[in-house]
């Protein structure tokens, strides 16, 4: 697995396969082919074969693929099931919404706290996860292996906890902030994936036309 | 501009250019050079050419781009300045947050109404935006012109709505739910654009490495 070599679009569309898989192991699916799995996809079947060969040989002429061991192989290759430590800092409505609902164990991220700085917030538990004092958080991390951590927080505040966290080996940032971080020149192993909601709207804005 | 050929890679860099155009106008740039604003966006001086050469005619050779007409000329090719009508369903912690921090306007949405089945929600204003009985959706929706509806309720409820939504001539649903629409076969010209939250952390997983 020549992991750099990978492009940006094929990673992107792994998690993508996760689900899809996902979905037909729920429905029972044994086997599937590249042109069914594409059909659901919205991709070709050519296309699947290729973007799969980059991580390995999975599949057979005639067969096509075995949905749970393609789902596993994906799981691993998306490193899912290596369990990572976690924080959300900011528990707005947010931050609460991801608390309470999304589910960090399916995407291999245990969160261990979430922080804030307001005392109506602090001391209370958000979806089973504690809330503490942000002002804790530098003490925090450099007692804890925080491999992730989920910004929720105001953007202002962004770029200085991005700091805080870098310096303390933190090796993701999942931001929901609308801080744009440039690809980082102190901090090149640092991964930085944002969820810019106003792309989304806008790509759904150019796609229903004038 | 032959819209259907555009590839989706592209389509998805569009708000990607506006808001790094939108940051260089703030911060007074006139003109940029195809690679130094390549530099900025992570893409190569021939990949921003090509990009751009699919809407029509931009910079000069020797200049550059102008900053604001590049700009301008991306938010109207996104059709940002022509205000579409919107709704939001399910007025939750995620609901909220949109309704209170999110810039509809910024992307061409004018939110007219939020719906709720929650007597504490309804008749309350969220962000400024008055929320609604859900159970009036249907009479709402034939007495409106609306574009756009943000689905942010719990994921059972998103295949109904969204059924009724595309009853009623919604053009584009923005869907926040695990709900996993399928391409639209009954209402080819709906557009879903959905925010699989699990897989920008997934892709941010494999980043990361193990």
């Amino acid at each position: 697995m020549k992991r750099d070599k990978i492009s940006n679009a094929v990673i992107r569309r792994l998690p993508r396969y996760c689900r899809h898989l996902a979905a037909l192991r729920r429905e029972g699916a044994e086997r599937i082919s590249s042109s069914e799995l594409g059909k659901k996809m919205g991709l070709t079947a050519s296309q699947i074969r290729q973007d799969l060969s980059c991580f390995g040989e999975f599949g057979q002429q005639g067969y096509g693929y075995n949905v749970d061991s393609l789902y596993q192989e994906i799981r691993e290759i998306l490193h899912l099931d290596r369990e990572k430590e976690g924080i959300l800092i900011g528990v707005g409505n947010l931050g609460c919404a991801l608390l309470q609902n999304f589910k960090f164990g399916d995407s291999g991220i245990h969160l261990s706290a979430a922080f804030d700085v307001s005392p109506h917030r602090i001391g209370t538990e958000v979806g089973g996860v504690p809330v503490l004092d942000a002002a804790g958080l530098a003490d925090y991390l450099a007692e804890h292996q925080v491999s992730v951590a989920v910004l929720t927080l105001p953007a202002r505040f962004a770029e200085e906890t991005a700091r805080l966290l870098m310096d303390h080996s933190v090796r993701g940032i999942w931001n929901f902030t609308s801080f744009e971080f440039e690809a980082g020149e102190e901090h090149p192993d640092v991964v930085v994936e944002s969820l810019h909601f106003s792309d989304s709207l806008r790509v759904l804005s150019y796609l229903i036309g004038a």
